[in-house]
């Protein structure tokens, strides 16, 4: 019995699946690239039957680039694709090139529209109008209706399969109605009440459905839903609004109000983890879009248009460190010194723009208490620019034995923590306000501030000192 | 007709509801305080009686700190406890801490299990203890068990309320069940099918249920659940698995495998944010529990600590530095150019570190790959070390006139690129393998080797080149 296969495991204490990953297991992916070599279609399908479409993607991120479509086309029809909208981007696009027409169709045709839609989208056009042109009529428009809205907004996402019911049925009805007909969406939590013209008035949940008497009707039990989503707008913000209210399920309307779709919460799962994803990379100074399964060239690439940024962002330092020649020439200590005052700014302001970011994008900054949280910061800069001062004129004391070396980081210490928090605050904010993503383009910005008022305060200060 | 309403503002492009925010209307918050301060119970119930638990959360956040347990004591069981679980945590516990116990009881005995933990979990075990005795035993004894597990375990987020029925029964039995008995989960997606020892053998989904004639027996439609999950489990671990495979809900069991609990997607999304936050916030320095409401003396002290470590590696650095003071001295064109080779150094080892943290917290990055990222990444920081070799060594030139300085900072940058990739991959991935957190620890072993290896390369190349 299946069920207690499945009890053993968990009583033994193996613990959920995820501890006995199927693609990890010694052996199975060559055993898969054997069976694909000798075309053994049955040993195939019998190593992939039991997999979930997500351990599928998995598996085929694991072949050879040459092997994946090969292992497509000889699973044919037992090929769930669904799995290639779990696949890396990149992985995705070069299956899908150079898999035939005719089984792209085929398995598009299986799917939901929202899965059909993630996998056309990342296609160039013609490739895109080609796939569309073997599809049946209403397929097809549903899909290119879905596709001429722009990238990550509702529309895109959302799956055009539900129920929606006219207020004047009974419950009975609506239960008979579910048990009976053929075609519904896979999966659903609620059916839409919706007018003659398709405008929404509201949803009941499955669970209240089967908790009302069959003799009520539908428009007694109905609901405005709170949270209606336009199909217009950003995914992202669609996502903050499932999160914030604990959300199932929302109806997508378009201009008109009439129903068009529906969003599930574990479509929104991806957008929320993609979108901190992007925010982590882009802060770290690396494209939003860069997959683990992406190639060299890809990389270094994307990597090195950051990198050049900084270097000219290090020349402009280096070109403050020059204005001083004759004062490094006289005390070979400033050179020696000055990198710790522009390193702990650097930290200093990232620390800030980290959480400044990480806010604005959960909406948490909002101008309602920016005054407050800037005022925070600043405190907490010159704070902490204090104490690292005094450490640091005890240190440089100790080490250098001129005191007045001392005093001159100590004032530069505490100018750079206090240029690094209003930076690190206002730089984001600034960003945000004219609608570029803060998450993207605030490090240059900051660490160009901590350096170069890092430099020019600890030189500058030491030449105005020892000039005298 | 409030449906009619709803259509109106999405007719009219006004959007969801997230557009319109009430806590964000102008005088809102002022009237809710002065509604407060002379103890006006109707008008206070007036306006907060449309807000959503998550609005009332942000309500409370945006009082006063001496407004909040007065206006929950105002509106007595009018207010809905859920808004608590919503809260920054510093901002519950100091509510807590200021209702009266009796206050406390009543309003967890109105919540699911889950969100009682949840409020309860973060008081210290005098508070709790007060509290849990005070409630009737059943549920003490509930809220107690799930308090046992360890924190941020499957046991702690679980929901007790579940509907789970034997095998024998009929669909049209457990549908007669679900609609006539009162106590059920508030919410629930699927009915679980236990053993009389409550042993779990699987689940049926809402819809299946409703899709399946009257007549046909639970144990046909059951389907063992493929992800089971573990008391013990780590919040993080579950979510990835809800994430991976899409789940809506999972059944929790114990060590004997009997059914205790469920998990919902709901209080998943909230986990997988969470552990985006922590991570993107580590990377940048900034303690994962960092709060934007959290108070100046909190956020310097915890700022300080990753700061002062940052210290160390600059003096470190500056060291390093020292050693070369008869250079510096002869050459000062070497203090003003050495900042960029470790500036160039630092922010490509964060680039790599960022993708390795990101790609171990999603599982991404494992054993089986790791080789052939490690290649990958070493490639990448030579490809891009040269092409910033060339274009410094022409700048250099240009700048100083002198080739040989030019020639020695293009040999420092190469070697401290690959030294920032080798660093970038191996030190998070040697963090992982010793079960320390690598989002938080990476970032100053990757700084220090970039700055000691950027400082040491470049002035000790120069000083055997210049020397003879």
């Amino acid at each position: 019995m299946r069920e207690e296969t499945d009890l053993a495991a968990s009583r033994s204490g193996r613990g959920p699946e995820h501890d006995v990953d199927p693609i990890d297991v010694p052996g199975f992916v060559e055993a898969i690239v054997g069976a694909i070599d000798v075309r053994d279609v049955e040993a195939l399908r019998g190593l992939v039957a039991d997999l979930h479409e997500t351990d599928l993607a998995r598996l085929l991120e694991a072949l050879p680039a040459s092997e994946r479509p090969r292992m497509i086309e000889l699973l044919g029809s037992d090929f769930d694709f669904t799995a290639l909208t779990e696949l890396d981007e990149t992985v995705r696009v070069q299956i899908l090139q150079e898999l035939s027409t005719q089984t792209v169709v085929e398995g598009l045709r299986d799917l939901d529209s929202d899965d059909a839609v993630y996998i056309l989208e990342d296609l160039d056009e013609a490739e895109k109008q080609e796939i569309l042109a073997q599809l049946p009529i209403p397929e097809r428009a549903t899909l290119q209706r879905s596709l001429d809205f722009p990238e990550e907004s509702a529309g895109r996402r959302m799956q055009t399969e539900f129920i929606a019911l006219p207020p004047f049925w009974t419950v009975g009805q609506a239960l008979d109605y579910i048990g009976e007909t053929d075609g519904l969406p896979e999966v659903f939590f609620e059916v839409f009440v919706v007018n003659p013209t398709f405008r929404l008035s509201g949803s009941v949940p499955l669970d209240r459905l089967l908790r009302t008497k069959r003799g009520v009707k539908i428009g007694e039990v109905v609901t405005a839903d709170r949270h209606v989503v336009n199909v217009t707008d950003d995914q992202e913000d669609v996502a903050r609004v499932f999160e914030r209210y604990n959300l199932i399920s929302a109806p997508v309307v378009d201009e008109a109000g009439r129903l068009v779709g529906v969003l599930t919460v574990d479509d929104i799962v991806d957008v929320i983890q993609e979108e901190a994803d992007e925010d982590l990379k882009a802060l770290g100074g690396v494209a939003g879009d860069e997959e683990l399964s992406d190639s060299f060239w890809y990389i270094a690439r994307s990597r090195f248009t950051w990198l050049f940024l900084n270097l000219i962002a290090a020349n402009l330092a280096s070109f403050v460190i020059s204005m001083f020649e004759d004062e490094l020439q006289k005390m070979v200590a400033l050179a020696v010194l000055m990198p710790i005052v522009a390193s702990q700014g650097g930290n200093a302001g990232t620390q800030t723009m980290t959480v400044a970011v990480r806010a604005l994008a959960t909406r948490e900054l909002r101008t309602s208490n920016a005054g407050r949280i800037i005022a925070r910061e600043l405190l907490v800069g010159l704070f902490n620019g204090v104490v690292f001062a005094v450490i640091m004129a005890v240190v440089v004391f100790a080490r250098f034995g001129v005191a007045d070396l001392g005093f001159v980081i100590a004032l530069a210490m505490i100018i750079n923590l206090v240029a690094a928090a209003l930076g690190g605050i206002l730089i984001p904010l600034t960003l945000n306000r004219f609608k570029i993503d803060p998450a993207v383009s605030s490090g240059p910005f900051v660490t160009t501030i901590t350096d170069v008022v890092g430099f020019f305060a600890f030189l500058g200060i030491a030449s105005l000192w020892f000039q005298t």
